[in-house]
């Protein structure tokens, strides 16, 4: 009875490709969905022919499995992974390892690792990147929980995962919820992305007029260079598939997308740990008005801009885009980085950065050459503190800088929404001035609120209060905070 | 004995300056603080002469109130504003009412008021913003809570608050945390203003270089016109203000600026609810930036930037910036009440917009004749779904938008980090552009994770899945959120 390698609970296609995934690895793997028509329907469909075994109920998944038992969930996060969970306890032993493949908040993880670990079972939380390919033909794997867990599926992990020059994109992240941590600004950095390709969309179709043909060979060209990317190649692709009026498939599409996840999540996270990531914030709240598509044909029908004329050279505009897309990427991924290693203080975990790059390097979405070189530089300085220090992406975006600059320049005076390239040059500008004018902020505040400020002459620490008016009292804001 | 109108618990600067304007408005006002020598200082200092009754426990400070008890606490958010209300009740009776004057968190005002109703207790929460001087000649007041509450504490809050053209800068809010929640909106607001004030400064300075006085003549003449406001008043006189040593007291102020509070909330809260919040953010994460000053100083030896040299015209320059201030901050507030208009609707509050404004008109640190122009706004129009589509707003911010678009340009050539200024050049081309590029992330979403789209030749609701590489399954994403 006991002969499965690994029992996967959820059957929607990122599930479905996993158990195709690890059954051509050799792996016996045991399936049970919810609804249990869609075990039958796997087994006479994908599942056909394979090694994969079925289970109609969470008792019999769990029979099985080989001990220690592993137990993994492709459900949905929040309250799903919770269920079943508490659902499997009864059937489970000390020792075995329940496996969370979801988008679970890294703080859930947190607590289910906690939780689990008083009754003796493992738990590991597994950022899974790469969409439906991915999970069916190596996917990047970020695990983190339970460190005792992990050499009992390491092997399955690293098998069925990418793999880049012989290496595999899955490694131990680290404790409790350090594997979904990763996993979910991986996610952010995606919206980042995505975003970042789309406004060069807009700039290629609203201010240059490029044909679908001549936008598909662009992302084909940008592809084979510095920006070589998933994102980048399945761009190009989308600009060749037509509907089935022979018109293009994406002037079809309405231009509304959703957020609710892990874009979210990791901007709520570097709020929380006061880390700038403006990219892919920008990102998450272009989605939001992205959302409000009434409000915005309303608008566009009211607020007129300028008329959109362009009469420089075509060709250098392009590659200025193909700049400005580049050295954004850059600050995105920097500024990703930066908070990843204000979590690692903050949550204590030991972040081996070059080694979250490698795994990003392939399998998942935002695989790219681009991380390859990210892994160089944390591998020529593991304490390098920004990838804006270091050397390679220094020159990188320094011979981009004025393209980049022109973009944002002529996007302004043009009328075209670039966000995220636009907070991207305003973040690089901030973060190589030396004298922000936070200093009148401060003094702003301590004027209406007594809040105190620190001088530029007097050790860190110190503070200060200025009577500003010469009325009003000396008594400082205290533990008030207006 | 009992004799008191209000009682308040708290004596920083504001806790101390709401009782001095509470006595002159002419309540009797006991007064009590955790550490009691506060109180002996308060009584034989600022209160010296008043109608002040000092307690030395929170039984006699209780003791010595009108029934109903009406007992305000101006102590820091969080747990402490539980603890005093937990010390509260056992000496409480059945219709008596616990304001709470702090900055809280409208999610811990929501709890509190529900709990506290339980126990036949009133719980209103109220934003108060002014800083000293408001709290001591007039502040703005935002109650929300226990609208049964609302007869008793009116007349005090109404006396005390600022009133504009003799009507109150105070009125009921709403049920629940809606009052802590349109103040945490005014400090994001506030955050935002902050920051635009603080990029014209550096617009003024490290472009134009302007000097001290003529910085202050600026903001002065400013100050005078369509931006007339207490940020921008306290501003000029900020450039008049001297250190000990004759030079200007801001140039010794170190540009680093803390951000824990209620504009962080803010964007968190503009996530949640899916609105574009986009110059608060910046605000926000401009202050992050500010705080990694060593990391500045280290980057501004190592990335370069263009030599910054201004050739155009000083005056109109200037003059343009100006505009570009008052254009981002039509879009912050625009941006401000579309997230208050969707709060309105997912928490169910009844928000009366033009009321609002009115509450932020005097008083508080926001104030501005600004504000005046959106009550009339929301006067001519109770249902305005946007302040961008109100024609006052419509023509003001289109007769600076050349001005506006030319410092965003030139920042940008330039190398000045102008993050809030951009963002809302962004947005207001966002919002008024009805196809942004998110077909193509949708198209990429579909591509990658099966995730579906809507067409735009389809009802809304509709989703569609294409088989993008004619290879892969044809399974949608289902539950799985990747």
């Amino acid at each position: 009875m006991s002969e499965a390698d690994i029992g996967l609970i959820g059957l929607a296609v990122m599930g479905q490709n996993l158990v195709l995934n690890m059954n051509d690895n050799g792996f016996t793997v045991a399936v049970f969905n919810r609804t249990i028509s869609k075990v039958d329907d796997f087994m006479e469909g994908p599942a056909k022919g394979t090694n994969v075994i079925d289970a109609h109920s969470l008792q019999e998944l769990i029979q099985k499995l080989k001990r220690p038992r592993r137990l993994m969930l492709m459900v949905k996060a929040g309250e799903a992974v919770d269920e079943f969970i508490n659902m499997a306890i009864p059937y489970l032993d000390e020792g075995d390892i329940i496996i969370d493949g979801g988008n679970s908040l890294f703080t859930d993880t947190e607590r289910r690792c906690k939780d689990l670990r008083k009754k003796g079972i493992f738990f590991i939380g597994a950022g899974i990147s790469g969409g439906e390919e991915g999970a069916r033909h190596g996917p990047s794997i970020m695990p983190g929980g339970d460190p005792e867990a992990w050499p009992h599926v390491k092997d399955i992990f690293q098998s069925i995962s990418a793999k880049v020059d012989g290496e595999p994109c899955c490694d131990w992240v680290g404790n409790g919820g350090a594997g979904h941590y990763v996993k979910m600004v991986h996610n952010g950095i995606e919206y980042g992305d995505m975003q970042l390709i789309g406004e060069s969309y807009q700039l290629l179709k609203n201010v240059l007029h490029y044909t679908p043909e001549e936008m598909q060979k662009t992302f084909l060209e940008w592809n084979q260079g510095d920006l070589d990317s998933y994102l980048i190649e399945i761009t190009s692709h989308i600009f060749g598939v037509k509907d089935t009026d022979g018109s293009l498939l994406l002037d079809k599409i309405l231009d509304v997308a959703g957020q609710k996840g892990t874009g979210k999540w990791t901007v709520i996270n570097a709020l929380d740990l006061g880390m700038p990531l403006t990219l892919i914030s920008e990102a998450v709240f272009a989605r939001c008005l992205s959302a409000i598509k009434e409000e915005r044909v309303s608008a566009s029908k009211i607020l007129k801009g300028p008329k959109i004329e362009f009469t420089g050279d075509r060709k250098l505009f392009a590659h200025a885009i193909r700049q400005a897309l580049y050295s954004s990427k850059i600050i995105s991924y920097a500024q990703g980085f930066m908070l990843m290693r204000q979590a690692a203080k903050d949550y204590q975990w030991s972040l081996n950065y070059g080694a979250i790059a490698l795994m990003w390097r392939g399998g998942c979405i935002i695989r790219s050459q681009f991380l390859g070189k990210i892994k160089e530089a944390f591998s020529a300085d593991r304490d390098l503190k920004s990838l804006l220090l270091d050397p390679y992406f220094v020159q990188q975006i320094q011979e981009r800088e004025n393209g980049w600059r022109q973009v944002v320049a002529k996007s302004a005076e043009m009328g075209i929404p670039i966000p995220c390239m636009s907070t991207a040059l305003s973040f690089f500008d901030g973060y190589r001035t030396s004298e922000l004018p936070a200093n009148l902020l401060q003094a702003q505040r301590d004027y209406f609120g007594a809040h105190t400020y620190e001088r530029v002459d007097k050790p860190r620490g110190q503070f200060f209060h200025t009577n500003w008016t010469g009325t009003g009292g000396n008594v400082s804001s205290g533990s008030y905070n207006a």
